[in-house]
């Protein structure tokens, strides 16, 4: 009998929080990746986990202050050298993970709605930081990016607007109308960050600057406009399939007559969506890996009901029943599936940069998140009435999974981009059909074959 | 050239109401139905939908007292003849529409989330109405049914437990104790109407007051326990998916020493699943039709939105993409396939009672909220960023809708139950495949063909 | 307690042919349609299904030749009074059925796949016969529908093409030219029965007379082409799923200066669209029926293999996994719910004529066979490894349901017909929610509430 | 601006046989690797592909002779150096690749039907050589495996029964007993190469030689049959879905009093399982990743008719249709998710061995084939009419894809071992839960906090 091949494995990897990790990722973790994937799991298993009812309990009656459990933890979190993780390793201020290394942390970050903030690795926070790292003057920086990344600033991302389809953005539409050496803004916003909370100090806003100018993907500036910039107005809070998701939550907004200085813009006038292109790539891998990790606490609390001695309907376990041990098996299956997708992903950025990423990334966006709302309504469902009461988290989930569907456009568009591409490819696919035809003549006639078309 | 059948249909029938009533419905309805179809929908059109957002901001900060707006509209509903119109003819105190012509005012109360209770058709008052006009003696019914049907009490059904596996309700463990002529109720409960409404009058409560009957069908008893017992503690509101459905809500509770007179027994002690057997059929379909209306609105608002001019990703219209006029279709049908099965219940519940319907309240229960959710959720979809905020009512649709999915158990319960039925009915099935064989072996020697076994 | 409603049911609906006939449309059903419906299900029991081994025997090594088995059973359901039982009572040839007591026949003939050939209720010619009856001169009708009724021709349909996009039949691009009172016809078809099989008459062919009209929709004509006439030939038999259909088929065909005399022509030139439209409504529905039917077969096949007593993986049947038992109910349920979308379908073709019913038709073709092919593929599944060999007849009745998918146009091409349909009733929709924000408006004001705008 | 990465990717790339390879699989691949994987790839388009319809005619009338095409080709993929890839570079008798490198391979080989088997790379030859390349003595591997590998014989493997539920393997029931230095075999198999063909060297046959022994893993034992012993009959070939699989096919076989010599048993009496267990890991994968190659040729064939001229239904080409755009994207989307799927099961079983592959290899063996089935589906119907004819591979690919769903053993056996095996997993969750919530109740009564319990 032939030798099967004998393998060793870093030890390191017995700790629970490499569980689920895929021996390819594994074998390139780095040292530093390997005590951070650790670190960042005893954090959200013993500093976050326990406290999600003690978080709820300081927003009560103060929803639109962030409670200081967040400060206290943010503080812990940086001091045990947990911040800003996300910021991959090719930019000077990075603490030194690849993407990849980095989406198995946020995978762990995901178990715990707000544990991602406590380490500064939060939407939008991440997103913006990368945008301010990637387009900035060193003067903005030092403004406007050192104090996100110490955690003593706070913004949003302002892009969506009630009246337009802005998953397509060249519509955008709010108005910004250079007046000296200032811009003047005008119109609505929808979604971005609730200035009710005081702790937020500026967005990052997309705006028609240009509306006349022929070529539509220059016709949009981003600006940083500071929060306490008179003449914004949020018009009410955007509930999210009734949460309000306090204490940042989502708003909409008035603008009138905002003046913003013109040494705001961000890499210069016209040039928005030069930006928003580089903008979104890591950050939608992040909220598809903190989507696995709550999608993975959802599929525990499925186990734990499944053999919750208390439930015997018709006097078996729930987990005695053949169709919940075939569902439980299919949401592992398809949810170890849709991991992968999002290593790929990151990996692709970290091997051949976020450009070449962007298909992997697009295949994350559309795919996981419909994943995760599937299975989390079965896990909900599996907990029968309960399910959908605060009894579990699990509503909370889905309704977060449910919103990335739609976070940066809905699956649709994307959907819609990803097609158009392909159709692209067909003439190839066209031609090589051709040479199929036109060898088969060729051998039709050496071999004495009658030639069969299907034309 | 053969002619066509010409037909003339009722001129009644051009009416909005009667839209989507398909033609061997609308030939069933009696003047009174054809009449109180009409009323029902101005009644909905013009009195609740218009008033749902004042509905909202009189709940606003007294989230559990009913607004002055359900009182004055419940005022009005009665004298306009358009109470309880959902107790089926066959009862003295019907209002006289059968179960199919009910069904069609069910669907356009469905519009509105709360139309239903200004007519006094809302669950889980019907259930209660039509299980005290089934079961109580004509002492109870003046006391406990007739203020419910006038609108001046009201009460809930309090069945599932934290404790058990509920769907199974032989599970039930609520201890009734009998002290005297008192039973002494201890334990919880999970759902049931808010005891925090100070409207909320009773509790029809299934208990276990004989946990040693070696009869599991006769362990349990159905009493009425007035909400203002003392010992009866609310723990918490049970938000659903976040919402808190306020005024009426759903609750858990913590009985201590509940108290309750003997008279309140309902049919008899032990009775319990006599009347539980009795309780579920026509409301679930009210459910599942008003489920249908809600779809209905959905489906308008989806199409709202395909033509908003405002909205152009691409430079079309949401509604010129061709896969959003295909999902628009697979919606249509799915929902009009919907509304039959539900239909054919209610048909089948009038024509051969409510035993011989038992089959088609199963399908309409496990067909109707599935499509419910998913085209819901579809028209969120296509809505954009916008579909999951407070901007539509589709999330508190979605909400509902996923919701019945687990009232009266989760789909694979009922699932469950069907499937089990249907497999008792293999023997026949294998005794034809029999007969065929044998009938085929007599053929193949009378034509003198090989007889081929498959065995 | 109240009583239940008492019913008695017609005693003849205890014959197993009435089984899963729902009771509004039992209630519906003529003396004629009882003794008719039992008829037939006597006939497919006894007589067809006990043969279909027989029948493949003697199609083995004859493909395109009709079996003699075919001729000996037609000539035995004409003297029963079984012929042509699909043609719907509105026309004088009509033996007596509607539309809704036929679909209850169609139902019962599709448990066997050439049980309707033996009543002459397969299709095209049951579509054809239609066709002939309604738009034929009393002197064609003589000539080419008699022989057809009477069972002594058989006929084809000839739409389909291979260089265009036929589900789009303005694409239609055979040259139809005359020549004095001739036509000339040049060019490819596919589909229509095999020319191979002797038994065929005659084709209905859609061609293309007048490509320079300006108007698309009377470019095409209707003619008999006669399968004997010169300049027809039959490239190949096209297999379905690798299934040759024999000893019908399908064909592939090159007409080369085919001459056909004018006075084939159906209702006059350029009114072939006039035609097609009326021609499809009752035949898609039939094969809905019978795919309903054969669904019925499938469950039944399936349910015997779930309690198979040889086979116990894990030492338990089939049917008593729980995956299973839930599998069995929801097929159980999706099925009957396809069979109301069917009969109401049917139905209202005979309330409200053909083009009233044409939605509902639609639903059916887009709705059934999806649903068919989705669970014979589970029943398949359910038969482990034999699931997909000649064991069972699963695998043939998966291709047909595969091929109505196709049928007339690919689902999407209804799907979207339909969708293009609904989004013109957008408007009256936009009107009512405009109508409910001003009534809103004038409320607000009346309780002293804000106006909230979500626009 | 910060500078991102940048990437030099090996030019051998560029070659389209690598186009589908992700990055992380790329940078593993050796300089051996990416010679064959283009060699592969020339082979198969230039040599494979279109000689696909000179293999129809070759085996027209000629249904079990293996077509000169077929010993012609692998003659010459022999002389190239494409014989045997599959056997991992573990076993002495490899040409070298990893299960990851040989993966790539299989996908290319996909693309053709029998492509594979010219190279020597066919199920159920890569099976039943890695069996006996584990598992035989030196000499038995003489005599047995020798020729397989220099492809002079050629295998089947023969374990499903049609008496029993096969899919649970300790069910088998054939009776091999034993006399002498024989064993004398008795029964029925279903499955396994046709004996028709008399290419066939043996069968590796799993039978039943220990009935009474306690331990029901020892009961089987696999023996070498030699197709010419005396005894063997072959009672029908099994069409799947009513394709015949010539010139290998499927057969049924009784087997009456058999006489094997006992040298012929595999690693000794009763060890079947120990052997079963080992044969089924990256046989699996190849039958999966052979379905990725089948679909990127299905996905091709699909764009070809998205962008085919002739077909123009409402004006628009099939591709122009935004559900054909979306269609194709979500397509695209899946496949390459399932083959990150497949291609981490082989890199597993290279890193950590087969055993910890089990899972990767059962996620593959359950998501790949459903995915293939549906995606090819979809293709067919973007074909319209001709999409389920022979006019494309389509009904043959979704066919053999099918198949797979069913081989080794339906889906619903394989996850519900998987969630057996999960189920395992809960009471690590269950602790860990316990462990937040004793936790909360310590940092509730640190930070002043009521403990809220939902127990």
């Amino acid at each position: 009998m032939s030798p099967a091949p004998t393998v060793v494995e870093n030890p390191a990897f017995k700790h629970p929080a490499f569980n689920r990790i895929p021996p390819w990722v594994r074998a390139k973790l780095s040292p530093l990746a390997i005590e951070k994937i650790q670190a960042v799991y005893e954090w959200v298993e013993n500093e976050c986990i326990p406290r999600e009812q003690i978080m709820k309990a300081q927003l009560e009656g103060k929803r639109w202050v962030t409670p200081p459990l967040i400060h206290e933890l943010r503080d812990k979190a940086k001091q045990r050298g947990l911040f800003n993780l996300f910021l991959p390793n090719h930019f000077k201020e990075s603490p030194g993970l690849t993407n990849l290394e980095y989406s198995c942390c946020a995978e762990l970050m995901g178990r715990c709605y707000w544990a991602a903030q406590t380490m500064n690795c939060h939407a939008p926070e991440t997103g913006n930081i990368e945008l301010l790292a990637k387009y900035c003057s060193e003067e903005q920086k030092k403004k406007w990016l050192a104090p996100l990344m110490e955690g003593t600033a706070s913004s949003a991302y302002s892009m969506t607007e009630p009246d337009v389809a802005s998953s397509d953005a060249t519509n955008i539409g709010i108005s910004m109308r250079r007046e000296g050496d200032e811009y003047v803004i005008n119109g609505r916003k929808l979604y971005g960050n609730c200035l009710w909370n005081k702790d937020l100090t500026f967005y990052i806003l997309m705006g028609l600057s240009d509306p006349e100018n022929p070529d539509k993907w220059h016709r949009h500036t981003m600006i940083i406009v500071p929060c306490n910039t008179p003449g914004i107005q949020q018009v009410r809070n955007l509930t999210i399939m009734g949460y309000d998701h306090a204490p940042e939550g989502h708003g909409e907004y008035l603008y009138t007559n905002v003046r913003v200085p013109a040494a705001n813009v961000i890499l210069g006038e016209g040039r928005a969506f030069e930006i928003a292109q580089g903008r979104l790539g890591p950050g939608r891998i992040h909220h598809c890996m903190r989507l696995i990790g709550q999608c993975e606490r959802a599929y525990e609390l499925a186990l734990v009901r499944c053999t919750d001695p208390r439930k015997r309907p018709r006097g078996k376990l729930i987990g005695e029943f053949d169709s919940n041990i075939e569902r439980v098996a299919q949401m592992r299956l398809e949810l170890d599936a849709a991991r992968l997708v999002v290593l790929n992903a990151a990996d692709t950025m970290d091997l051949l940069g976020n450009k070449a990423g962007k298909r992997a990334i697009a295949q994350s966006k559309i795919l996981v998140p419909a994943m995760a709302t599937k299975w989390i309504d079965e896990c909900m469902q599996i907990y029968g009435g309960m399910g959908v009461t605060q009894h579990t988290p699990l509503p909370e989930m889905w309704t977060y999974a449910r919103f990335v569907r739609l976070a940066d456009g809905p699956d649709a568009a994307h959907r819609h981009q990803v097609g158009r591409e392909e159709m692209k490819t067909a003439g190839g696919f066209r031609e090589r059909n051709e040479a199929y035809k036109r060898r088969y003549k060729e051998l039709a006639e050496k071999y004495g074959e009658k030639y069969v078309s299907f034309d």
